[in-house]
């Protein structure tokens, strides 16, 4: 830290990606990317004609891509923004209704830039801790008169909750933002989207990273009452006009219009996390009932750390958080079924005996 | 706005962008892109191989573009850090050096984003008038103890102090940070990267927008000692880990590799520049002595927002700023000599008698 740095910012903790290695091969399970490429119609769009345009700036208003995101989720564009990746959504709506006077509640164990953004905008947290088995009881967020974010399903412990448990935390909470952030809703949760018409402190963020293919394109689409989406407008305009490249807006709405391509995919996901759950739960491990592209497991044979670094010797990155309550658990992201066969290999190898 | 918009952010004056008009031609000398497409390296690069690689994230480091970019600077990579943009550098710039106790010192006609930037983070400014002919004197910015912000060449007025200037100034004021926001030095000012090394409290930044062709891949550099960007980083990792997409990291490598494009490219846009600021003072225009890739002009004939709607209907858009002290101006970005020509036949059509 530099002696210039503003004296406001002395405590921060910033965020700490999973691993990114760029010089090793591993089979990489540890941040939730998809094991298969985006749709044809991506690749199609971002060509070399495209890329010769890009002297030009992007489109601040993102036309083309809210028109394909309206049609797609029965949405106007004016209830949709799109953001550097779902992340700059959430810090955006963070930094539109939080700040050192209006709280943010959320669980203890849940997404971990949310209390990062916190600290980074001195936002007071409101921790609700998760039930026993990592449930969230929503009966603990009705009444608490804070903006609130609930990752939906959870991260990184997979369960969701229905879309009628958060109806009820939104008409508990009728004068505060409830902002539902559904990273990994297509992987067999159900979506808040259907509620945005019905409920003006409804605020969805999805995300293009999994269900999508395009992690490394950053995407994510923040949707809600059109007068909240303004607000978020605002931030943006504010500090980042244009914050969307013009390649990343071309292969997002590709995505969006190749329909057949996300539910072929999604469906794979989901089918390889049915398999791979039912592997480990042969050998002992416990499982959450997770609806995202990822299984959050633990085994009495091995702490969690030292079956994260056996496996990393063995090639397979998985996420493990030294965190209170789940350092024991690691997070496997769902990979293709090749990829869950040599892990389920490894781990014999590993806890045999 | 609505009700959930925290109070603090209720007096917000987001950025107005320059007209992107997505659905009509019209030459576009509004928005100080180049005319010329990015080098065939970068189209190579972002090739159909690397969308399908969009599945993963991106390097969070940076590595490789670091690197590149070390090597063309003649710095460490650890003195870098790229940007969403070179708006996004400014903005973290701003965060992690300046707060409510913290003040910016700035010019009173400049860039527009350092004033929306202070008012969304609640940074008092301390303005700092240019002089009658709207030069900067570097002695009004010594001793300031403010972080100070200098746009070199300044926007819109094209005018550059000399980088012996500016060490005035780094030496004036030790204990603060000055940036240099260098967006349109390489088209004919100095730069003050190699100052880096003697001072501390230099921070430069540079845009990939202007002369490297890439507006729409947003790409920026903040450059400045090691103990600066990683203070950088800080704001970076706690805000956005994954700010910059993969086909952006490797359109902005192949860009710096590409040295001979670079020249001929920004030599190409002097030229121009030249033949048109006397095409201009030959009909009568007062020009400043532009160092940008835009003319900044007037005519007694016409008032500047009249004479850019006249233009406007002929299918030119330049950009006029309804500010005090500049409305009678246009800024009139350097297009290719055939553009640059049909702007003169316009303005001879609309002035002439």
């Amino acid at each position: 830290m530099s002696r210039y740095l503003t004296p406001t910012l002395a405590g921060l903790s910033p965020y700490t990606p999973g691993e990114q290695p760029q010089d090793q091969q591993y089979i990489k399970l540890n941040t939730n990317e998809s094991p298969y490429p985006p749709s044809p119609a991506v690749t199609a769009a971002v060509n070399a004609a495209e890329v010769e345009k890009l002297r030009l700036y992007s489109d601040p208003a993102c036309a083309r891509l809210l028109k394909a995101a309206a049609e797609y989720h029965g949405l106007t564009p004016d209830e949709i923004m799109p953001g550097n990746g779902s992340d700059e959504n959430l810090f955006f709506a963070l930094r539109a209704f939080c700040d050192e006077a209006h709280p943010l509640a959320c669980a203890d164990v849940t997404y971990g830039c949310y209390s990062v953004w916190c600290n980074l905008m001195h936002i007071p947290s409101h921790i609700i801790p998760l039930e026993e088995d990592f449930s969230i009881d929503p009966a603990r967020y009705h009444g608490l008169n804070k903006t609130i974010v609930i990752a939906n399903p959870n991260a990184p412990t997979g369960l969701a909750l229905s879309p009628s448990a958060i109806e009820g935390i939104l008409q508990a909470n009728p004068d505060n933002v409830v902002i539902v952030d559904e990273a990994y809703v297509d992987f067999g949760a159900g979506s808040c989207v259907p509620l945005i018409h019905r409920y003006k402190n409804l605020l969805v963020v999805q995300t293009f990273s999994k269900s999508r293919q395009l992690a490394g394109a950053r995407l994510g689409l923040a949707m809600g009452d059109a007068e909240l989406i303004a607000d978020l407008n605002r931030v943006k305009f504010s500090l980042n006009p244009y914050n969307i490249n013009r390649l990343t807006l071309l292969a997002g709405e590709a995505s969006l219009r190749d329909k057949g391509y996300f539910e072929a995919t999604r469906q794979k996901i989901m089918d390889t996390r049915a398999w791979t759950a039912k592997e480990l739960e042969k050998r002992g491990f416990a499982l959450t009932d997770s609806r995202a592209n990822f299984l959050f497991a633990r085994t009495d044979r091995m702490e969690g750390g030292a079956l994260y670094r056996a496996l990393k010797e063995k090639g397979i990155l998985v996420r493990h958080f030294d965190s209170p309550r789940i350092a024991e658990y690691l997070r496997i992201t769902i990979g293709t079924p090749e990829q869950m066969e040599a892990l389920v290999r490894a781990l014999d190898e590993l806890l045999e005996g």
